[in-house]
């Protein structure tokens, strides 16, 4: 999409109306042992582009809880927005969703009711992803699912919350 | 609405069949301070009396989560439904959801789902509420949000739902 | 339905293609006490038997936390599948929700919601049964509601979720 290019940071609009900054961390043991190429973090970050975020990070880490736990706070530190993708579901290395609850001062139920609502029209075992999204400071945490297109559909099912989310978070907003 | 004043405490009907006794309170630095006019407080008790509860408490309190959390203890002392309205949001100030969650015995997660989803089919902003329902002793808790128009719609789309959990609470009905 | 006596263990069906085991619990003090016939244990059962899974299990246990953990964690060296009946509401005595997360590593939300979600469009009450579905290592604990219509429709909401989550939890799934 041409929007992106007009976006980008090294354009003269990026100074006038700066991006949000955003982080991917991409959250697969054989990703992270170079045993699977990792595509899933890369069609994230091209979507947070495309919605005018702009992504300063992109890393991968293995399943370990602690692992990841580590990558998220160090990740709020650099951006507002982090979206993991990738261990989510329920099998025994699935830790994403314990990772992030464990790092969040809150979480934000109907974000993740949205996401499962949303993908179960696509596929019934939507219902079977634990992701969760929550508040860390300033920053929001936001888990997709391993698979590319379960990610982007997940993202793509709560993206227009995520500008005015981050803007309340930040006490920009009164509420009436 | 004519109904109401027929329901009013002062009636001989009352006396017939005594209704439910509820509180209302009212989550807001502004009210707090008297910088705002609190809206949202008498809209919520208006409905209930509407729903043939009798409202014995309106009060106001600021977004701090000891202080919720002394209100919310003390009013379910006074009412089986203690209803408030703000700070259920992603605001930095928004810490209703969590001293509700501190002061109750178990969360009802269906009643919030239910506010959650009728309320975006209002507004998509709706499920950033992160309003619960809890039970603390015989009392229900209930989180609305703090927009007048918000929280009346939150109240609706459970509404016919409380008597009965209020009645399942008090151990008056057996489930088959 | 003859399904059920084709796919029962005695025949050399079972032989070639092992069903998985699958354990019903009962909760309830009337029936736990003989002051009640139990229905929806067996119910649950039948479905469970048509729907391929073997059950080698039938119990029942009072509405005490302490108890039912107990039963639980003895089921979970029996079955794959652990499904409850019964303690789901807001009652007093209605823990079984509270009894499965204490015994469980993780929840699955997903599995909850989608309860409630297909029992709301029978009855409104729904929205009032706190049922959890949560994961003790390679096991599966469902809690259904007590009322036999309620069980079995909830069961059937779920039903071709859990063998692919059994699947994913016991590590045979890969996700793309």
């Amino acid at each position: 999409m041409g929007h992106k290019d007009q976006m980008s940071s090294s354009t003269p609009d990026a100074l006038v109306s700066p991006r949000t900054p955003a982080a991917v961390l991409t959250v697969s043991d054989s990703c992270s042992r170079g045993e699977r190429v990792d595509v899933s973090g890369p069609a994230v970050a091209e979507a947070l582009e495309r919605c005018n975020f702009h992504v300063v990070s992109r890393s991968v880490v293995t399943d370990e809880r602690t692992a990841i736990q580590e990558k998220l706070i160090e990740l709020c530190g650099l951006a507002r927005l982090v979206v993991t993708t990738g261990g989510t579901g329920v099998a025994p290395r699935d830790v994403t969703p314990e990772a992030t609850a464990a790092v969040c001062d809150r979480l934000v139920e109907g974000i993740a009711e949205q996401m499962r609502s949303a993908g179960m029209q696509k596929t019934r075992f939507a219902a079977l992803s634990r992701a969760v999204c929550g508040v860390r400071g300033t920053s929001l945490i936001l888990n997709l699912p391993g698979s590319p297109a379960g990610a982007i559909e997940s993202l793509e099912a709560v993206m227009d919350l995520l500008p005015h989310a981050l803007e309340l978070m930040a006490g920009r907003t009164e509420h009436g």
